[in-house]
C-alpha cells in the first residue's frame, strides 16, 4: 500500500491543521499519524502527517498541496514512507555505532540503505565487506584534507545519498564541508553536550567527577559540537569506574542515541528550528 | 484568554482530523496542541485538541460540534482548559503522595483543586489542615465498610468532584464502589504491575530478588490492581537494599508516577481504550 | 545496640584492610558493611566500616585505632551510627527540596535533625513552623551581606550543626563563607553540571535544545557551581516542553538528587578526594 | 602482573573480613577491590577480594587459605583475574545479543572467550564464521531433543567451557539440562520478570498496556523463567508503540542486560544465595 509523509513548517495560522488534513482527506488519504507543534515564542508551526493513499503518487500530492503551500508560505515536503533513506557512514577505529547500524539494516528494522562506508582507518573493512557494503579507505592528513573531503562529497553524490552519519568519525570537518552538509550530517559526540565539547570528553568527565555520563547525537554545524541536538542518552557511573571503563560504559549510550537519531531522521520525524529540533515521536 | 480542550473517540474515518480541526478554525479557535492516535487492531481513533478562542463558551462549542459528533458517532467532550479539576484524596498512614499533591497544588503547578482528604487514620490530619483542606476521618472495619463507602460517595458528590485519588489508601474498594468510580478513581500500586499484585509487593519483590522496583498509577476497576495503567516509574535496587529500604526507595517512584498520572488526567490527556490507555503527552 | 561507622583515608598499603578489620574484630565488633576503594592514579585508599559493638564507646574506639592511625598516617573518623546529623537548611522561595527533607525527617527515614531553617524570604515560614522547626528570616542585600552571613554562622554554631543544606537558596555565598563551610555545605544546582553554571540554568538549557535536563548536588566551594559532585539526577524533556515546564520537571530531579546526597552525607558514605567524591552506597 | 579474585561464602562471624584480608596481606597480596555483604535474615556473609600478587600462583593461594576455609566452613574460590572465561553461546534467529557479545570480545572489552556458537537455525552462521568462531547447527525437534541436548553437553565439555549463554535461544531446556547447568547457564528473557513469563512476553505486555518494558538476565533453573535474577533493564513505551515495535525497543534492553550479566559473571562478581543474587559492582 502507498504511504506518504508530509512535513510542513510555516508561521502558525488559524485553520492550518484543518486545511492540510482536509486536503489529504479530499485526495482519499487516510491519516495514520498526525503531529503538530507550535513554538510559542516564534509563532512558528510544525506539522507532520503520515497517511496511506491508494491511488496518488508523491508528485500528485506535491501538485495538490501547492495552493496551500503558497497560501501559508509554508515549507512543505512529501516523502514516500516505504522508501529507505540512502546514507553514507564515516567511521574511524571505534566500530560499535557502525556495527549496530549495519546489523539493524540487515535485520530490517531501520529504514536506511547504507550505500557506502568510508574511514580514515582500515580497521572496520572486514566487517563492512562481510555485510556486502563497499568500504572506502580515505586516509586524511593536514595536507590532503581538502582533497579527502572532496572524495567524501563525490561519494555522497554518486550514491544520491541523503544523510552522512559520523559514527565515531574522529576528524573535524572543515567549515565548507559543514555548510555543504547542513541538515544532512549527523554526528555522535561522546558527552552530554554542552558539557565536555572537543577532545577527550570521557577524560574531562572523569576529572570532573560526574555521576552520570552521556552521549549526544546532533546535526553537524560549523560550530564544533554545537549543532542542533536530536537525541541524548545517559548512564550512571560512580567513583569506582575508571576513565577506561567510562569509554566502555559510553559505548551503549552512543549507540542508543545515534541509532535513535538516525531512525527519527530517516522517518522524517526531525525538523530544525534555529538551534533546536522538533522530534515527533 | 479562553482555552478549551476537545477530546474525541470514534471509529477511524477518512477526513476525521480535517473535519474537527476545520470546525475549530471556523469558530475562530486557534489550535495550540493537536494529538491523534489510531489503534490499528481495533480501527478506533483518538483525538485531542487544545485551542484558544476569544468569543465562544464551552456550551457554544458543544453545540457546534454536535453535527460532527453524530456524523462520526463520536464520543466527544469539551473542557474549559483554565479550570482546575476538583478532586478528593484518600490516604492511610503513608503521607508522601498526599503531601506532594498538596504542595504542588499550593505551588500552582498542578491543575487540581483538592476539595477534601479522607482517611481511615488520623495521622495526616495535621498537615492537611495546615494546608487549609478539610480532613475527614472515616475509620473502616468489616462491619461498617458499606456505610463508610457511602460516606466517601457522599463526600465526593457534595464537592462535585471529578476524581478520587487513592494516594496509598490501604483499603480495597468494594466491587460496587469500583463500578461507581469507573474512570474516575486513580490508584497508586507500589509495584511494577503486573508483577506483585495484592498485599506487600515490596516484600514479594525482595524475596524474588528483582534488580529494579517500580510503582504503577492505574484506574481502579473491579479486578484488584488490574485496571488500565496510566504511568509507571522505576528505580534500581541491589542485593544490599533491605526490604525496609525498598519501601523508602519506592516512595519516590510512587510519588512520581501518581503525580504525573493525576496531572495528565486533569489535563484530559488520558483516554481509555479497553484495558489500555492513550496518554497524549 | 551500639553501632559505629569508621572511615579511613590514607595512602594505600599492603595489609590495610586486614589491619583495620582485625582491630574491629579484636574489640568484639561485628562488621555489617565494609567498603573499600583505591584510586589507581593517586594511590590513595578509602575505607568505610559499619559495625555493631556491645560494650565499647566511640571514644574507646578512637583510642584503640590510634596506633593504626599513626602507622598508616591515616585520616580516621569514628561516628555513632544511631545519632542523626544536626543540620541547618537555607531556602529562598522554591520550597520543594525543603519540604521533602522535612517530611522525610518526620517520617523517620532520613538520619538528620533539622535544627533550624533560614531564608531571605518569608514564604516557607508557615510550613516550617507547622513542622515545629524554628524559622529565621534573614533578608540579604549588598549592604548587609557580610552581617547576614555572620548570622548564618552563629545560627549554625549555636546548634552545633554539622551540615548546611542550600535547598534552592538563591544567594551566592561569599568566598569566606565557602571556605568556612568547606565539606560542610551541600548545594543543589538546577542543571546537569558542568553544563549551565550560574544563573537561569533552565533557560540556558531550553535555548540550547537539550533532550535531557538534570540537577546536581555538590559540596560548596569558592568556585561557583564547581564543587565536588555528590549526586546527579536527570529527566527527559522534548521540544514541546516550555521553559516554564522545565522548572516543574526539574523539581523532581532536584529533590531526588539533594535528598540522596544529604542521606549519604549523613550516613558518612561520602569522602572527598580533590575535586571528586567517593560515595559508598 | 598476577592478579587474583577470591570469593568467600559462609556463615557470618566476627573477624571474618580481617582474617581473610590479613591472610592476603601476609602473602604479599595488595587488595585493589574488596566487597562484603551480610544477609541479615540468614546470617550468611559474602566476600570478594581482588588483589595483585607478584610471586604466588592460584594453587599457592588455594593452599594458603585452606585453614581459614575450614575454620569458617566457607565456600572459597580462587580465580586468575587475567584469564578470560570460556563460554558457549546458543542462539536462534534473533542475533542482536550474540552480535554484541562477539563485537565486545573482538574489541577486547569483555573478559570472555567464545569457543563456539550453536543454533537450531542457520541464520547467524555467516556472521559467526566471519568472526572466526565455530558455528554448530543443531536442529531440534520433539524426537531428537534429548540427543541434541547431549550434543550441547559434549560441545560444552570439549571446550572446557564455564558458561552457557542463551542469547535469545528460543528452546526450553529439559529439566535434566537445567540441573546439569545449575549456576553455569545465563538466559535473557525478554520481559521484566516476574511479569510475562513464558511465550510471547512482548505481546502479553502490549495487551496489558504497560508503560515500561524490560528484559531480565537470569540463571537457568528447572522453573521456567524463574531462576535467580542477575540484571534487569527497562525502556519506556507508550500507546503509540505497536507490538512489533516493542520487539525492536526490547532489543536494546535485552542486549544491555545480558552483556552486563555476562561481564559480571565472568568477573566473578555474582554469587547466588537461594533464589537471589549478590552482584558486587
Amino acid at each position: 500500500e502507498n504511504a506518504f509523509i508530509l512535513t510542513i513548517a510555516c508561521t502558525d495560522a488559524c485553520g492550518l491543521v484543518g486545511a492540510f488534513s482536509s486536503l489529504i482527506a479530499s485526495m482519499g488519504g487516510n491519516i495514520t499519524e498526525a503531529n503538530h507543534h507550535t513554538d510559542i515564542k516564534t509563532g512558528k508551526a510544525f506539522l507532520r502527517f503520515v497517511f496511506t493513499n491508494k491511488t496518488g503518487s508523491a508528485d500528485d500530492l506535491r501538485a495538490a498541496i501547492q495552493p496551500l503551500t503558497e497560501k501559508y508560505a509554508a515549507d512543505c515536503s512529501v516523502y514516500d514512507a516505504n522508501k529507505p533513506m540512502k546514507v553514507v557512514i564515516a567511521v574511524s577505529r571505534f566500530g560499535h555505532c557502525l556495527q549496530e547500524l549495519i546489523h539493524r539494516q540487515l535485520a530490517g528494522i531501520l529504514p536506511i540503505e547504507i550505500c557506502a562506508v568510508l574511514s580514515n582507518h582500515e580497521d572496520m573493512r572486514g566487517f563492512v565487506e562481510w555485510a556486502g557494503i563497499p568500504y572506502h579507505y580515505l586516509p586524511v592528513s593536514k595536507e590532503n584534507k581538502a582533497e579527502q573531503e572532496q572524495q567524501i562529497r563525490s561519494l555522497f553524490q554518486s550514491h544520491d545519498a541523503e544523510l552522512l552519519i559520523l559514527a565515531r568519525y574522529m576528524q573535524i570537518l572543515s567549515a565548507d564541508m559543514c555548510r555543504d552538509f547542513d541538515g544532512k550530517a549527523i554526528n555522535i559526540h561522546h558527552s552530554f553536550l554542552p558539557s565536555f565539547k572537543g577532545a577527550k570528553p570521557y577524560s574531562q568527565a572523569h576529572d570532573k567527577g560526574v555521576k552520570i555520563i552521556g552521549a549526544t547525537a546532533h546535526y553537524v554545524t560549523t560550530d564544533l559540537d554545537e549543532g542542533p541536538i536530536i537525541e541524548q542518552a545517559v548512564e550512571r557511573v560512580d567513583h569506582s569506574v575508571s576513565v577506561e571503563e567510562f569509554v566502555n560504559v559510553g559505548r551503549d549510550t552512543e549507540t542508543l542515541a545515534l541509532t535513535r537519531a538516525v531512525r527519527w531522521h530517516a522517518e522524517r520525524r526531525v525538523m530544525m528550528h534555529g538551534n533546536r529540533t522538533i522530534v515527533f515521536k
